[in-house]
């Protein structure tokens, strides 16, 4: 193999949510215990933007925005100053801290752009870059993409509330052996789980003190359940100069089909993020921008409904795989459940296709999270609830099929 | 200076086209030559789509798109399928070779997104790559971004069409030397220039003795002016293994506020370009994709009469800066025009922020495209026909008061 055929190989999607339709089941007959399980096919990988209608008025704004012309078509690379305005304004309530709507924020196509052009802009050949396990995948392919060195720091999610974060003794050494970035999602994704006020606080510290870049990506911070309290890093009191808050209107608020998101923080960070946009996709589709105008300005009561509706759909999943024995830590916020499989007679990924095959649920394997976690599945239970509730009771049945 | 300043200072897109808002003038009081020049603004940096209005239809097919629901929202990271296999079928048909829509096409976040995961999935640290010089400003920034080292082709463009093109020994010694990928437009930006059927032949023959990949930035090829021919090079005879073709409907077509364009050829190269998509942004915007099927279905006469309308300004273009003294190349294909300027009291780049503030007309700086070419302006004449031919004799006249 080739360097770029071995660069290519760990950029591996096969296993990725959405890409489940390229996968050949045939090889799959010869191990199938039992019969298909009926009942309406339920796509866990992501969000069901038919049960969860994209936020109201979104459609309207495209086509103000379409129909704006050419000023928003070819709006600066870094987004249209207009719009931009508006967001950091919201944005610096939300996160109670400034932003500067010309220097410190860029309009991205999707969080997943944002998080590309944020690592992009500070990690290169021999970086070493500190990572939650487990986290969103995506994080370390990135990181080995741009030639980065991962230096994993454990995250504890099934303890109690003092047990779970990340490790601060770990995150200390590796920041003090070198590390020059950290990058980590809170809410976790996969696990649910929001970073309390001490693990931000100090890893704000830490970060200040021996000069390490922080990514931070909050997507999911807006939908937080009753009880939980959410810390902005960016909002501490000691933090890094280089800091970069990631967030956008995918999830909550259902526009993943307009590919938006946003970074803000440092201006050298984002000037440089602006220098990648410029070659890699010139800018978030200008049309698709004008949505973010309905971006914190959805409906009263929308928002508390919309979270309403998902804490309850997270309690009965909750019980129906704990009364299962699989143990399942609480989300605090965001939309996943991460649910630890017993010991199956087939590797988990062939669990997850045949999930998929028999009994029509599409879930995304522990293993792209963290190597400890491949006994874990990854449930978006932004769903329709009744469904949701069915195809989790499904799960369980083939957990019974297929156990060791 | 760190590895990454050096790195990100090789990306300036100060002088990018629609990146001009971000500059101060203030420093250009003191060395401005008469008083500011009235009219209608002009920004030459890139067509107008005001002026030119997007295809009919693709506003209707976004909002189809998006009622669609989720299943337009998520598409596989390559494109939605039905939308591929349409657009797989046109393409063959013009380009006049097969196109499988499952395995060698990706609908990508504009054709900048394509050239991005096409260049992405090919150079690494060392690979060497030739380009055209004069070529779109892009193709190096790519380049050296992904470690990648540079070998210039000379393009001749200002001669006779038995003299202009490639140099085509040269572009032999480079493959002969290791060169790995090459990477070229025709229609070339910024010249107009369409590559004659023995350069693109002998490329093809080239690229096939000698392994090398080859990424054909095709643009621009549908606004093809009367009297001129095109080959596609997909459709050779002799032909690399590795070749990949990038079109999309930003230009002529005037969808750019979408973000849309697509790469097709070799499904082991696809195949990477969507690994790299799933964590450069995942998929070009769901609801977007859908405006893809107005693209080769526009009504009849519609791009005759675009075809007809850009060559009526071309004309005149040509006309005023060939009447004034600038060499400028016929464009073939396309809408640029690339004329040479006389030398200046000022630098170049100097002058064409002069241009801005003091004529009111936005150009893109000839040293954008080749080093030897920082006299040439480059002008997208997809604009308003009066406006553009006033900003033309502005140009003119602004020549005249800072000409050397």
């Amino acid at each position: 193999m080739s360097k770029l055929d071995v660069k290519f190989a760990g950029l591996g999607a096969e296993n990725a949510p959405g890409q489940e339709v390229r996968q050949n089941s045939e090889d799959l007959k010869s191990i199938m215990r039992g019969d298909v399980l009926p009942g309406t096919p339920v796509d866990f990988s992501h969000g069901d933007v038919d049960a969860f209608a994209p936020t109201p008025g979104a459609r309207d704004a495209w086509q103000d925005g379409y129909d704006v012309g050419g000023a928003q078509a070819y709006t600066e690379y870094r987004g249209d100053a207009d719009i931009r305005a508006q967001v950091a304004g919201d944005l610096a309530a939300f996160t109670c801290a400034p932003v500067d709507p010309v220097d410190e924020l860029i309009i991205t196509p999707g969080t997943q752009g944002a998080l590309f052009l944020a690592l992009g802009s500070v990690v290169d050949q021999g970086t070493k870059v500190a990572i939650m396990e487990p986290d969103y995948f995506a994080n370390c392919k990135l990181v080995r993409f741009f030639g980065g060195e991962i230096v994993p720091i454990p995250l504890t999610y099934q303890g109690s509330a003092e047990e779970n974060g990340p490790d601060l003794a770990a995150l200390e050494a590796a920041f003090s052996k070198g590390v020059e970035v950290c990058v980590f999602s809170t809410p976790n994704n996969p696990t649910g789980l929001v970073f309390s006020q001490h693990a931000i606080t100090r890893i704000a510290e830490l970060a200040a003190a021996h000069n390490v870049t922080l990514i931070v990506d909050q997507l999911y911070s807006r939908l937080l359940y009753s009880g939980e309290t959410y810390t902005h890093l960016r909002a501490c009191a000691v933090r890094p100069d280089k800091l970069v808050t990631i967030m956008g209107p995918s999830k909550t608020e259902s526009l993943s089909g307009f590919r938006l998101g946003v970074a803000f923080g440092s201006a050298s960070l984002i000037e440089r993020m602006e220098k990648l946009q410029a070659i890699v996709s010139l800018r978030a589709a200008g049309y698709s921008q004008a949505a973010l105008r309905t971006w914190f300005r959805e409906p009263d009561g929308w928002m508390a409904q919309r979270i309403a509706q998902h804490e309850a759909i997270r309690d009965d999943l909750l019980m129906i795989f704990r009364k299962a024995g699989f143990p399942t830590a609480t989300t605090q916020a965001g939309s996943y459940v991460f649910p630890e499989l017993p010991d199956l007679a087939v590797p988990p990924e062939t669990f997850a296709r045949l999930l998929r095959v028999q009994a029509g649920v599409t879930v995304t394997p522990g293993s792209e999270f963290a190597p400890h976690t491949a006994n874990s599945i990854r449930l978006n239970f932004s769903q329709d609830h009744e469904a949701a509730v069915a195809a989790a009771h499904r799960i369980v049945e083939m957990v019974e099929r297929y156990r060791a």
